[in-house]
């Protein structure tokens, strides 16, 4: 599928409520567990989404728009959450990211970008060229990637709890 | 993690609000994209679910609290989406999912299970023996599993939109 901004928005706004739908007041067992040492809980996941809206996405969209002289991205912190996150409950953060994700898409809506605008390039510290488009569908598949980590690491509590239909049920391993 | 009803019943609740802030208004883009041939649209999913409350969690739990002399279970018909939604929308299809979940939970409460109720046994048709703890456990992990390949379909559509990405997205390949 080629990358659409009004397809690419429609998944955007609704991770905030999907993520509340999933861990809302539901057990610290689900939200702190994780998949193993050094894997990360729900509860760390939702942090890292909130670091994104902060740093990583609309920033680096700016780098872009702005096309200055030096159009290098500031490197991605993954473990900023978990300084960030200490001492806040699990609702706070998921007030929080849905707040800065409504915030960052009225952002993303007033530039009123163009095919042209999208086509514009920034220069990620690892990866080398990269366009809006490109940063734009990145923020979309990122999003899904960790509703699928959520639910994955969720889903592999239970792995020795569903007995035999570990045979069937390859989420669990 | 050991099966426990109350956290059980927690994610099994959600599951109808998860999937409808995911998909709900959706583009169908979106909503009837799959992984490739015989694979599973979001659209596929939400039926097979609807499938389960029908025949699957609540008989088979039905069937083992009988027990009765014979404790063979009928098998899942992983197909029957294909013709049971035919005509139908997406919404719809949510509608029903939410409105099946939430009387399959009202009939599970009201068993007011036991420990001793939670280790009766039934008999998969391919697994063998299998307790009731261990089929709640299994509804509870199969959920999970279809919110995982629901977000993972949708995450790979973005596969070459995301570009040089793709390197560290695993979720799309």
């Amino acid at each position: 599928m080629d990358f659409n901004l009004d397809n690419g928005i429609a998944v955007l706004e609704r991770t905030p409520a999907t993520l509340r739908s999933m861990l809302h007041g539901l057990p610290a067992a689900w939200t702190e567990a994780t998949e193993g040492p050094d894997t990360w809980s729900p509860f760390v996941v939702v942090g890292h989404l909130i670091h994104g809206e902060r740093t990583d996405w609309i920033p680096r969209a700016e780098i872009i728009l702005a096309q200055g002289a030096n159009r290098q991205f500031t490197p991605y912190d993954r473990f900023a959450q978990f300084t960030e996150s200490q001492g806040k409950t699990l609702a706070q953060l998921l007030d929080e990211f849905a707040r800065l994700r409504a915030r960052n898409l009225q952002t993303l809506a007033s530039w009123q970008l163009t095919d042209a605008a999208l086509s514009l390039e920034g220069q990620h510290p690892a990866l080398g060229a990269v366009t809006l488009r490109q940063l734009l569908a990145c923020w979309v598949a990122h999003d899904l990637g960790h509703i699928v980590q959520v639910a994955r690491v969720m889903a592999k509590q239970y792995r020795d709890a569903i007995g035999p239909w570990t045979a069937y049920l390859s989420v669990v391993k």
